[in-house]
């Protein structure tokens, strides 16, 4: 098996002011096609240690994949490292330049001397487009070993791996059989979802199934290699961690909660509004999201104060009587959402997102949501989420997306994560 | 200045199963005293790869902390690598048997043969006691260079790390004089910010000036060592960077764009309301994940359809003229949440987020956004957003709220980052 090492640049990095992720994102594509990443190194804005890391890492892999230092300034030192790695330093790249300049000429500006820089590279190598950013991506192949130089921001990096890194990679290291699958869900506990799969699990089996936790979607991760790849066993495996799963299964592979909502409302031809109090707009925001929900999303309301839900259509004295934070207010707060935006659904949140105005009766994290169908009576459920504020909004802006998505289906799935009854 | 390296270990990490974070943690408690972390390297469960990662750190910095690979299985490799350094292999160490079985025996549990290995240690380090695991940490000195080797979960690394290998470093590193700072910008771009900066960000002034970007937040990080931690140069560093961004600059340390909004409010008793399109509530999400932002926000609409703009206020006529991307429907926008929520101010977006609906004329990545202030005519802006869908969403998020910034302050700016005049 091939393996490749994962450098990354970065004073910001080295200092722990930033949090290194793109080692975790690269090995997982590189494992997708089937290379084994063995060591993952960070190196300040310092050229002889980058210098250093690339040559020990030059002795050891097959693949180096290196993320950053692609800048305009003058701590960006990926290139000059690479170029000390091979005699004849940097050269010019008349495409580069001509890429760079009618990126700024677009935007009504001139070149930046400084930019000039990054239509540099080691004569060893060459360079792939950025339509994103001002950093071409560079690779090349020395001793034996394929060397990839991408730019550190992430959206313009992973673009750069699907349109080019992965083919050059794949073409380096040959055809490996692997075949990799995910199922994903969300509102259900880690552990009841790692005690549904069972022996699935287990170690030594092709295909391996692992679960890994982002935020709060799980994540089923499949892998099969060899004759496991062509024989059925990774759609059984998929339908056997779908059915273990059940009505919380969103989804497989890039799928998002937002998207598989989406679907379900082009379907059947309808439409959401949203009504957001703790949630502040989280909800719409991840619903709107997706491409061309237009479609099924037109409006929505934040209604953080008192005054607004009650603008929007929701009755004082039910506040009054029960709290802002309360069953009957979420009700009429996604049922007015629906109303006011002609809508057949509504989704609905109110809840105490702290870290202040929590009580005994209604501590941090109580959050109340409602999923509206205008053509059946469905229940308000109550949350008690934990977590600083951030999480509490975020896990809220999920609940939320499950809840809708089981209205959508006409579904109840039992008690979600969370939820308290 | 003492320089530092950190070594993970564990296949979970190399495979991109788990994130690795102990790096990053590790980095901040070095820099806190006066350590300069040059490298992280995270190895797999394979012992000479781990030889040869601590061989390459011992040749560069003068302390070396190593998180994981102390358990008790055969893949728990870390005491066999530094006991492979220096010559004479692993001793037994009575003292850490006897915590292992007193722990087990505390449980009614016999001692695991498997365990017997955690009271091994290479002959040149000393054992660290773990109350909180069955692993205890190792430190020792070799060559000039300070190792210390410790657990991997974090519960039991962190007070490893306070309780004991903190000391161990002072007093291997010396007393280190340090002061940090930092200053926040949003809506100029990365290569004017460095311009602007200039001769601040030269190598090896003190304090040292960098620059980072996480989304659209500019970082100037300033570091003093010594005397200039005590002589004014950190205060007048930061007065010279802020003077050299001027109006963008929103905060220091860990303030953000939202929070500054959020201050300025409450300083003049006003509130703000939204009026979203494109960012779908981004931007009313941004502002309520202050802590106590109801103070002054209270409403927000997400108007998706161009019905939703009519029913908040907009007049139909202005968006069959213009189109609802457009000055005069951001303009009405705006102010018609304002007028809605008796707000002093509103904030709107409509745009093109793609990733279809563009045309020549109005691009995807197009964006106009008008910050409403009742007391004063602003003019609104228009953009062209790099990027996908979501950093459009996220860019157009983050300007606005420089836009609102600049209503609140009564000024312009000149041109924003991606503004097109």
């Amino acid at each position: 098996m091939a393996t490749a090492a994962i450098l990354s640049v970065g004073d910001e990095l080295t200092l722990g002011q930033f949090l290194e992720t793109h080692a975790q994102w690269l090995s997982q594509r590189l494992v997708e096609l089937g290379v084994e990443p063995v060591m993952h190194t960070t190196v300040g804005d310092d050229e002889q240690g980058l210098v250093d890391a690339l040559a020990a890492a030059m002795k050891r892999v097959d693949v180096i994949v290196i993320t950053g230092g692609l800048g305009p300034t003058a701590d960006d030192l990926t290139r000059e490292a690479l170029a000390a790695l091979d005699g004849p330093g940097l050269v010019h790249d008349a495409d580069a330049e001509g890429a760079l300049r009618a990126r700024f000429e677009a935007r009504g500006r001139p070149l930046p001397a400084s930019n000039l820089k990054q239509a540099l590279r080691p004569a060893w190598m060459r360079m792939m487009p950025n339509p994103l950013g001002t950093a071409p991506g560079m690779f090349g192949t020395l001793d034996g070993v394929l060397v990839a130089s991408l730019p550190g921001p992430p959206e313009e990096m992973h673009p750069m791996w699907h349109d080019h890194v992965a083919a050059v990679v794949r073409a380096h290291v040959g055809h490996v059989q692997i075949k990799c699958a995910s199922v994903l869900a969300c509102g259900l506990p880690e552990s009841v979802a790692a005690e549904r799969l069972g022996a699935l699990m287990d170690h030594g089996r092709n295909p391996i199934v692992g679960i890994t936790v982002s935020g709060t979607v799980l994540t089923a991760r499949l892998r099969a290699t060899g004759v496991a790849c062509s024989d059925g066993s990774v759609e059984a495996c998929i339908a056997q961690t779908e059915a273990a799963w059940g009505d919380l299964c969103f989804g497989r592979g890039d799928d998002t909660l937002a998207g598989s909502i989406g679907a379900l409302l082009i379907e059947r031809g309808a439409s959401v509004a949203t009504c957001e109090s703790c949630t502040g707009g989280s909800v719409a925001r991840a619903l709107t999201a997706v491409p061309g929900s237009s479609a099924w999303f037109g409006s929505g309301w934040i209604t953080y104060a008192n005054e607004a839900k009650v603008r929007l259509g929701v009755d004082p004295m039910l506040i009054e009587r029960h709290g802002a934070v309360s069953a009957e207010v979420a009700q009429a707060m996604a049922t007015s959402a629906a109303r006011g935006a002609g809508a057949r659904f509504g989704v609905s949140t109110t809840g105490v997102a702290g870290p202040t105005g929590g009580s005994s009766e209604k501590p941090v994290g109580t959050v109340w949501i409602h999923a509206h169908d205008e053509t059946r009576a469905l229940r308000p459920r109550r949350f008690l989420i934990t977590g600083d504020r951030t999480m509490i909004r975020d896990r809220a802006t999920a609940l939320a997306q499950v809840m809708l998505r089981l209205a959508i289906l006409g579904r109840d799935a039992g008690p979600l994560l969370w939820e308290v009854r």
